[in-house]
């Protein structure tokens, strides 16, 4: 591992709903990780379409102690405007908040910003993103889709993403709305990247060696679709479903952990690895 | 550009329908790049249907004088076994014929061939692909869409690919099968990627240096929406026509140029740059 990777800042999707009031532990935790009190955070509220959602999360930031400036870049000239593009150079820790994921692709997509967080994100700036920000880190991201357990042909609809995580497809509210389906289709088309389903209020800590471990008061469902030895996706027809064989499962919890690289997973509290298979 | 950038093979999409008979000229190129007479190719056949297809391409590869090995990959198991895998440690290029790009992914994507094959390539494999595998060589590939000149929501499924070039998002009979729309709608959604989209017996030679050389007797027009003002792609509903405000566009013959870092174009004969905007 070379060491630009090694200094890698941290990734840390959360899976929308965190808690915002009466120890609001992930917010509290990412914050920590940018330096604690007076740490710099960036809030980005592009994918919002509300008015205060920037506003909102500088206070519950700087009530826990950072110096916080929103960035509100509204369309793609915002993204070559030097004054909000400066305080990027200078945070520690930068925050996409919730809201529409295509606001984030199409205003940021391309732009000087999206380049300058994807080179500082290599050499220590830490990112994390609720919701819709938590989809838009990876390479490949979840643009929409339907719901349901099933994997079907055209239930999900993938894009490029910022592309700070290129092992993974990112999915939020999972249990909650039900997206096992469409995190599913997305890997039988090719199951290289490795699925990560958040739940409301559980963050992955994704640490520049790859590993990620789980914080929050739900689960994360890991999809490891490397070992699978059949996909019916290349012959489906529009809404069939896919078969798929051989698919690996990992429901993970609060402090557990998972490596991208070797695709092991590790419980929280013996940190015994899995049995082999 | 670190030492093992510069060490890449080449990447050589080509927009199917290549010439096979008098005067085959771009699989006599590819050829050449890899050592012309005794160079050694695999040939991957995957993608297609046919029987033939594989001892097809051997049989033009090897009139031109290379040493040819056909690696019927026909299921997710077949990626792991050594007597397939072995031959590709030892190539000098691979070539993917055209076929159906979702059995590529499908039955690659994830497995052993595709990390060996991306690790080669990036230290000097080279690696050709026609029509499906043409979409096959890039990190965000279009696993199929509609056709049409207008962009339009859901006209286009893009899928993880091989990912041998992450800049490019890759399109084949381009004009032949009128697919502008579906390149548009598909950088709608990020602008990030350049797109190209090759029209038959027309190939882009892809160096380390991240520049491609048009070579064959048709265009490739090369997509460059990074400097797109608005797309609407974030309200659009499905089948919507999508609004994408300054879109730069070129359309490269034989011996022009495209570099993937700068966005510059270059005319063959005269070298000269194209004229700012």
């Amino acid at each position: 591992m070379s060491a630009e990777t090694m200094t890698r800042g941290q990734i840390v999707p959360i899976g929308g709903a965190e808690k915002k009031t009466r120890d609001p532990a992930i917010l509290a935790r990412f914050a920590q990780l940018c330096g604690g009190d007076g740490a710099r955070l960036a809030v980005i509220p592009t994918a919002s379409s509300l008015e205060d959602t920037g506003a909102r999360y500088e206070r519950l930031f700087t009530d826990i102690g950072c110096r916080v400036r929103v960035l509100p870049f509204l369309d793609r000239a915002d993204c070559e405007r030097a004054e909000l593009i400066d305080p990027l150079h200078r945070a520690d820790g930068v925050f996409f908040t919730g809201g529409n994921q295509l606001k984030l692709t199409t205003i940021l997509g391309g732009t000087s910003v999206a380049d300058l967080l994807r080179e500082r994100n290599k050499s220590g700036l830490h990112v994390a993103g609720t919701s819709a920000g938590a989809s838009f880190c990876s390479e490949h991201m979840i643009a929409h889709g339907k719901e349901g357990a099933t994997p079907r042909e055209g239930m999900v609809q993938l894009v490029p993403g910022l592309g700070l995580s290129p092992h993974t497809i990112i999915d939020q509210h999972f249990r909650q709305r039900d997206r096992l389906g469409r995190l599913l289709a997305a890997l039988a088309y090719n199951p290289r990247p490795v699925g990560i389903g958040l739940d409301e209020d559980t963050a992955a800590f994704l640490g520049p060696d790859d590993v990620l471990t789980v914080r929050g008061t739900g689960a994360i469902t890991v999809v490891d679709a490397g070992g699978m030895t059949h996909s019916t996706m290349d012959t489906a027809r529009h809404g069939e479903p896919v078969s798929m064989l051989g698919v690996r499962l990992h429901v993970l919890s609060d402090g557990d952990t998972f490596n991208l690289v070797t695709r092991e997973a590790c419980l929280a509290e013996d940190s015994s690895e899995e049995p082999s298979p």
